[in-house]
């Protein structure tokens, strides 16, 4: 049985009525129009967990001004539904003035510097990591997982949050989580269903690029080169193309010529829909 | 017995034992040269939790380029026999590498925003609750307490932490403790040491002013009168003033002719130290 919650005193209640009997607790944090990527997270969770808590909730403060936060799906029913069929134990569903009590104009910030945050889509969307990392704390301090886990389609997030864990020592593990795929390889998003029916035939060469970057890499072209190619073989399928590019796991840039573990990301924009990937090789 | 703990492992273990036969847990962080008010705090931490710990931080990112970080007074052995004495269980004094492990200039870095951290000490200091925010967080993250004790002799520096902690949602109550006063009025702190014989003989001026102000306010003064004199009183008796201001107990500007708490607030030079006091009513 699922325990869906909205207020933290009944949270904080069950969680540590949990924590007396000595069970472990990991922390699921989507922003909800829950798909089978956030159920993987789920079962996923319960293999370092007894009890799994998934929160759902949309956060402005990641939005930028002209992004999709008035419609982003909100779809609060079959969340839980689907969290439920899961086992998922709570869904913590906090309103936004739950989680920003003074607004959010004018809310405590935490900032990580450095390139963890500066490159991609913190360049593509100036704030959004403050915002993650001002929700995520909030979440982290609301539910005091052991764990919390966060799919690896959100490559820099993830990196970031790590990093946040890292240096703000939360008492907490993060784990990343393998990319859910459709069967024709276009990771699993909450923005696919923005998607016309010509904008999702053309979606799946997201991943189809990256496989080409990773064959591109293993034999041994320019890495300038497999970033130009990647550009324009998704601008020839239709994408606007944020980036293309191969980058080391910490997200540095490689040095020419010396081998180690990369990673491959891309965001591009079809019609009007933003969409994001990466491989790791 | 006190246990001096310089590493997180050993003092998340030790929390963790204790917190599984159900006791309750203290912090009093402090940057060490521990003098009076500390052992009141820790003291007072007694009668709130089972077990006591302080921590021993000279913390740089609260010190601005010109402030006295080097120069502070260390003083490690004295501190712990001294938090014995009090009866605090565990002395935790990690390294300035531990608490930030990227390095001082590239520490994720929490900012409230605000009337409270732009007023008073956050114009004369910028930067400064940055800091005290960025390393009471880690230091709540390192503890995991239960309650955290702060003097209110930085009166703004224990409203800027509510306001995080409520902003946040740390997992932890916060108790403000009355300040600790020398017997001519002083109040105690580590920056008294600093002062020449003169300098000392003069900084019970301090409280002797912030009692007229309070009388002047009962009495029915102009607040623009009140601090005027004060900040006159304080001139003559050879100190340099910051500030000297009358504000509701929020720290907002008190609109005249209306009732309510107030506080009496000081920041003032004499020779080179800066010290700061300030008196409810």
């Amino acid at each position: 049985m699922i325990e869906t919650v909205t207020e933290i005193k009944r949270l904080r209640a069950l969680v540590r009525s949990w924590k007396k009997e000595g069970k472990r607790v990991a922390l699921v944090p989507t922003m909800g129009n829950l798909h089978e990527g956030h159920f993987t997270l789920v079962r996923q969770a319960r293999r370092h967990a007894d009890k799994v808590v998934a929160s759902v909730f949309v956060n402005p403060t990641q939005f930028g001004p002209n992004e999709d936060f008035d419609r982003y799906p909100r779809t609060p029913q079959a969340d839980v539904e689907g969290l439920a069929a899961a086992g998922c134990d709570l869904a913590w569903m906090p309103s936004v003035e739950q989680m920003y009590p003074l607004g959010v104009d004018m809310t405590t910030r935490i900032s990580v510097p450095g390139t963890v945050t500066a490159v991609l889509e913190g360049a593509s969307r100036p704030g959004h990591f403050d915002g993650v990392c001002t929700v995520v704390s909030r979440l982290f301090n609301q539910v005091t997982p052991d764990v919390a886990l966060f799919g690896k389609k959100d490559y820099q997030q993830l990196a970031v949050i790590r990093q946040l864990v890292a240096e703000l020592q939360f008492p907490l593990e993060v784990i990343g989580a393998e990319i859910v795929r459709e069967d024709d390889g276009l990771a699993r998003s909450s923005r696919n269903q923005y998607l016309g029916e010509a904008e999702r035939a053309a979606a799946p060469q997201l991943h189809r690029v990256l496989r080409e970057m990773r064959a591109a890499c293993a034999a041994g072209l320019p890495r300038q080169l497999v970033e130009q190619s990647a550009a324009a073989a998704l601008g020839e399928a239709g994408f606007v193309v944020d980036y293309a590019v191969v980058r080391q796991r910490d997200l540095a840039e490689p040095v020419d010529g010396q081998a180690g573990e990369r990673v491959a990301l891309l965001a591009a924009r079809i019609g009007s829909t933003r969409l994001i990937d990466n491989l790791e090789f």
